[in-house]
């Protein structure tokens, strides 16, 4: 069997987040490890990751045919990497070892036909199909727990990552599923173009990730999910290639791409989208806004959010997180504020929204350099340096699962949660969810912080997104999360949010979800995935229940 | 059986569009029947509708329980109002008395028991159920052409009109899918609140008939079609009330509301929805630009639709959309352009676009009372007078259907179609599908007259929407008419143009429709409609094949 170890392979942590070699170290962990052992009871303790070959791994249980035997790997080292998603219990269990489901081939088709010629395989055989990107699933959803299926392959469109085409005209681009961010945007950077769809998980996930999960992205307002961006997908599902027509709007019947969008590996592998992009933003400006009351923050921010202004970054920071990430003391809140443009200046746009924070009490602090019109490289916001709140929140924002990663090894419990409900329902939902982790974080660990910030603001509803920072004990992490998670998951369903607002359903999710999606809609998606999954092999047990 | 005049039903006229006492008649259809006649070969002569009683309607061949006794009319004059939409074909084939096709029932439910308990009964009997809003469906999508049915009722949701809740926080209102555009608006305007929807139809389409169509609205861009603002969706089916979460975002698996979004009443019948509203716009700027060269007319509008300005109007006539319904001679095109904003000024917005047409070439005319901030009564446009070539092209909108009523009187083909293309195929699709309307005007009616405008664009495209004016012959415009529809919707498929931006499919766009939608769709959509409509009665025959 053959053996694929391309760049985007080689120095991945195969039980954590990202590269080995930007691990947090040094000073960076001294510095964590301080700042978190104030909030724990005991001593912080280190448990090193378990060596692979250690894990003693059972042999595969299936061999695919010579004529597919190339794209196959049963090499341990393949199989643990792709035996859990990122999510804190991933890490955790991994840490452990405890592998108790890892796919038996990971297989990397090189095209469209190599896809097919896979799931035909499996459907001929009955062995579960597990498409996967950049396995950065926080949910389950790449996790091959497939009871009843004699064996599992977990297809890696890691190798299908280029862009294929571009029309600058209609400026959109034709591109593989398995395309990583940074390299996605590095072959539409020679043509001043830009996806700009900057997920966290933005440099270990892929095109196909984000379509298959409906992924948020870098935008708060208006393009906050990929959904949008798309013009057009190529499926491969059990009843042939479902391609739709690039279009940049139809009211042709409902959308084919929707049913697809969100739809996790159930119902096909996605292979490549024609998407929309942007020039590179010229034009930016900027602004902290302190608040000294939560309430007032989440007025204004509801103001700007119901104002039509449609700034890029609106994500509002509530005291624990704007301490603990942004390095800021508030007494309610602090809204970040970021405006972009390609074509104009924004800074009437940043005012207008700087002049309704006041309105709410807000003190604001424009970044000097607002209104840069730089020669808009585009890069994610890692790169802006500054030493503002905001520049300090956007750095620790792409280390945030480094240090996730550290602390799990430290016995801390460190995971997120996310929903959207609509502003009425807000302040009860905030202080009803809030509660029950407090009351749950009690329970199994003693003390322990919950923050929130807002990702994405609609003008009906934001898209709250909790942190739960608590001491744990080492070997009951997970459990103790599981907790804390079933508390929070059940507190959100209640006061009406969605059990996920860009995270997905996976297999962690679904009781909430069934729970939250309608019975005839399920009964309808039950029937497409019968008729596009006839043999019931594709991620069984995601989004529907196993057949 | 009962017998239902509301207010919408008296005066509206039988055969053709709207109100009878709106009809074009006196000075206007002097003035349009000159006009036309200087287009036409050979003299118009007035041909008048038939009186109902002549039409001697074969009976009802089902009896309602008498449980639902009270909520059906077998009237003639209702069964004649129902057979037809509003299309070109429709109105002619009324004013020939050719209804070949009437319902046998036409309900009017007062609530969704009602609903549920009509479909429950025809379920039950095998009988066709056409949903019906505003009818003025222009592709035979509420036309009981039920062939292999043994009856046929319209349900009509015309008495579930009311705004049921209004929540100004999250901005959003739970309204019946039978209310009309104007009764909606007035009931959110003491909230000071707006859908702010506004489709040709608006004054004789219904909320319901939006969403099942997937409508195209006011805005030129960003909220084109009626899929956006919508939070929440109650569908009754053959397996139970869908009844989606109001949220302002979600990425929990496919999205629910999406599936029946352009259903078109063969998966369900839209009871009510939550919907997205928005303060009354206070800014206002507008212009109109006229171009000497419509390719440099369409590279300034694209450049527009670039460049994130989001106008409220972007609509591009060509020379001869300009002439006839704007009253301005332009060798390439007239670009009519309008901002508008309930929170800040948009002059800027409308300079800079404006700065974007000078740059190729255009010459603007900024309306005089540009940046107006008045109390912002959102009223449609039609309320905004003046006389620049905005307003009259504005004023003419909504006299169109009424105008071509007059005109299909005279036996003149008047009628429209439209699509939308990525931006790099449009040159082609636009020269191209001109060719085969003219071509086949030649063939069928000697000379004609075809105009385009852009109704909608996005980044990757605009939504062009043709014109078509022709000599017919009385007793043929039905079937010159089809020949002309034919070659185009070939040209357009043949192009890449979308079967319909926001016309739906119908049963008139079927034949194309099956060759654009994916294959495996097609399967998933088949089979989600035997799971939500298992006895096949649900508008059999729009959107996908009768069984």
């Amino acid at each position: 069997m053959g053996q694929f170890e391309g760049a985007e392979i080689v120095g991945r942590s195969w039980w954590g987040w990202g590269n080995d070699e930007d691990a947090v170290r040094g000073a960076e962990l001294e510095t964590l490890l301080t700042r978190v052992q104030a909030l724990m009871p005991e001593e912080l303790t280190d448990h090193e990751p378990p060596d692979i070959s250690s894990l003693d791994l059972p042999g595969p249980r299936v061999t695919p045919p010579a004529s597919l035997a190339a794209l196959c790997s049963a090499e341990p080292e393949d199989r643990a990497a792709h035996a859990h998603g990122k999510a804190f219990r991933d890490v955790v269990r991994n840490l452990h070892g405890d592998l108790r489901h890892v796919p038996d081939l990971v297989a990397r088709p090189a095209g469209e036909r190599d896809v097919i010629d896979l799931l035909d395989w499996c459907s001929r055989e009955g062995v579960a199909v597990v498409p996967y990107g950049g396995g950065s699933s926080v949910v389950g959803g790449v996790e091959p727990r497939c009871d009843g299926h004699p064996a599992v392959v977990t297809v890696d469109l890691g190798r299908m990552n280029r862009v294929l085409e571009v029309d600058p005209t209609s400026r959109a681009a034709r591109i593989q599923a398995g395309a990583l961010g940074p390299h996605l945007e590095d072959q539409l950077r020679p043509h001043r173009l830009t996806l700009r769809h900057f997920p966290q998980s933005f440099e270990f996930s892929t095109l196909g990730g984000w379509l298959a999960t409906r992924a948020g992205g870098h935008y708060a307002t208006l393009y906050t999910h990929i959904d949008d961006l798309v013009e057009s997908m190529r499926v491969v599902t059990g009843a042939g290639v479902s391609a739709s027509m690039r279009l940049p709007g139809s009211g042709a019947g409902p959308s084919p791409d929707r049913l697809f969008l969100g739809s996790e590996g159930s119902l096909g592998i996605i292979t490549e989208a024609w998407m929309r992009l942007q020039e590179r933003p010229r034009w930016r400006a900027r602004a902290s806004v302190r608040f000294g009351d939560y309430t007032a923050a989440v007025a204004a921010t509801r103001a700007i959010a119901q104002s039509g202004l449609n700034p890029a970054n609106c994500r509002l920071l509530d005291a624990a997180e704007a301490l603990i990430n942004a390095g800021v003391g508030v007494g309610g809140g602090l809204l970040v504020l970021a405006f972009e443009s390609a074509d104009h200046p924004v800074r009437p746009h940043l005012d207008r929204a700087v002049e309704l924070c006041r309105d709410h009490g807000g003190e604001p602090a424009v970044d000097t350099d607002a209104e840069s019109g730089g020669d808009g490289e585009g890069v994610p916001e890692k790169a802006i340096g500054g030493d503002t709140p905001a520049a300090t929140w956007r750095s620790s924002f792409l280390r945030m699962p480094y240090q996730r990663d550290a602390l799990a090894r430290h016995s801390v419990i460190v995971e997120t949660f996310e929903t959207a409900c609509t502003w009425d329902r807000f302040e009860v939902l905030h202080h009803t969810v809030t509660e029950a982790a407090r009351q749950a974080i009690h329970e199994v660990a003693g003390t322990g912080v919950v923050t929130c910030r807002f990702t994405h603001v609609y003008p009906d509803g934001p898209a709250p997104y909790f942190g739960v920072y608590a001491p744990g004990r080492w070997g009951s992490t997970v459990a103790q999360w599981d907790h804390i998670k079933d508390a929070v998951s059940e507190a959100i369903h209640t006061c009406g949010g969605t059990i996920t607002h860009h995270h997905a359903v996976g297999r962690d999710h679904r009781p909430w979800y069934d729970r939250q999606r309608p019975g005839p809609f399920a009964a309808a998606l039950t029937a497409a995935k019968t008729a596009l999954d006839p043999a019931g092999v594709l991620n069984p047990g995601v989004l529907l229940p196993a057949p």
